[in-house]
């Protein structure tokens, strides 16, 4: 999808991104472009099977190439936990064991909350067929576990680590609901523009004759207005509309002759005030 | 990451998941997983570039061979969306227009919402490179846009159809941010209602050579079609809105003669396609 801005400052704090013996190199570098979407660039591997650097890596990480460039390789967990003072280990299966089990929201804010404090964190991803082994999962304070579908529950390693990253993204915006830059304000128009789209429509289909009787007209402008109001179409909606109105209404008036012509597509069921 | 139960059953329901374009097999079958990691199964496809079937898609679909085969492809997005009530088109970079811009939470939760009220529901995604262009976007009702960081904002294809699959399957786990599953008291018309009225208009202003160059014509029928997308207008309402636009059109077309007419309060500011 489009729309990256090489000119804004990236963003380059939060958790770690620790991988257990990741397999493919493909995966490594889907998971620096992953961390760089939602801001995060401190990526550590744990004894990568086909070592490290990685072409592979490399391609799949689209513009994240710093983040490959800044991984850092540890020959084993313990090493690459170091430093960390609190970590999350992902896991998609139930575990026995005394660890507290977090979804991708609390966690996201946990680790957020920590991170603020003044603590690094980080967050554990297992190899992408079997996971994490128990006595790497031991070596984490907590784990957390994504809400997927149960017959379908294996998640791609930089899918889960996306989430995650997502997650943390999430938990520092002020309303996680907002989005990342605002729609159009839907302000509907002043009432005098909707009425003068009613005034315009309604002279013109009464020019055609198109109101029957005093009881028809009243009931099919009642119908017009109420499907025009409903939205609360803005100035420039409002604008498109008289446009559109306007050019159908560009042509000489019904002298009877035209009459003769039959309707394009007209059945009783588009008429309003019919229904 | 490991834990699937094949035993368990399989949850299929929910939003469409409609590619527009899509460039390569592999994010097709990458997209494939990610629904099925959380209950979606409903995969449409428009032109996808390399045809279909494609056995790319299907070894990178891992387990999610059923939602590969389940797919359908179309000519058009308008086909794709023709039975759909409702659908979000997902952008990283801002419109001009006249659509609302939500975030993914509150995007999952209005789709839960909808989709509990009996609406059927869909979320359309752009080519890899390039995204959705203007009028594809035109005939989405609402846009959804991801927390990303604005240095790398552009998220792989299946990483942005898995980050609203994980938000659809978050709108409905019971807990306190869990929508009320009422269902919206109007009801938007099935697309190709929409569809039907878009091509009635688009036909009497052309008739009346209303679009002066293939360059206005474009910008003036995506003004239109936004206008008259963005209300989610019901089935009632359409047929009230084309029988307006069949009675200004029940008269005899353009012969050059009564453009001598002066057109009653036309001017250029109401023109769609010139704002």
């Amino acid at each position: 999808m489009a729309g990256t801005d090489k000119l804004r400052p990236r963003i380059e704090e939060g958790p770690a991104i620790v991988l257990v013996a990741p397999q493919l190199g493909e995966n490594i570098g889907m998971v620096a472009r992953a961390m760089a979407n939602f801001g995060l660039a401190d990526l550590r591997l744990v004894a990568p099977r086909d070592g490290w650097p990685s072409e592979k890596a490399e391609s799949a990480a689209a513009g994240a190439i710093h983040v490959i460039e800044g991984a850092q390789v540890f020959d084993t967990l313990e090493a690459a936990l170091a430093d960390l003072n609190f970590t999350y280990a992902t896991t998609a299966r139930e575990r026995d064991g005394h660890k507290p089990v977090r979804g991708p929201v609390e966690a996201g804010r946990t680790l957020r909350q920590r991170f603020s404090g003044g603590e690094k964190v980080g967050i554990i991803f297992g190899r992408e067929r079997t996971g994490l082994h128990n006595d790497e999962i031991a070596l984490a304070d907590e784990l957390v576990t994504f809400p997927v579908n149960p017959s379908h529950a294996s998640l791609n390693l930089a899918q889960a680590v996306l989430l995650m990253a997502y997650e943390w993204m999430s938990s520092g915006l002020s309303d996680a609901t907002a989005p990342a830059f605002a729609g159009p304000a839907i302000e509907p128009a002043p009432k005098q523009e909707l009425y003068g789209l009613f005034e315009q429509i309604e002279e013109a289909l009464s020019a055609r004759g198109y109101f029957r009787s005093a009881g028809k007209r009243a009931k099919a402008t009642e119908n017009l207005r109420a499907v025009l109001t409903r939205p609360g179409f803005t100035t420039l909606e409002i604008s498109v509309l008289r446009g559109l109105v306007a050019s159908l209404d560009r042509f000489q008036r019904n002298d009877g002759s035209s009459r003769l012509e039959s309707p394009p597509r007209r059945t009783a069921r588009t008429e309003p005030g019919h229904d």
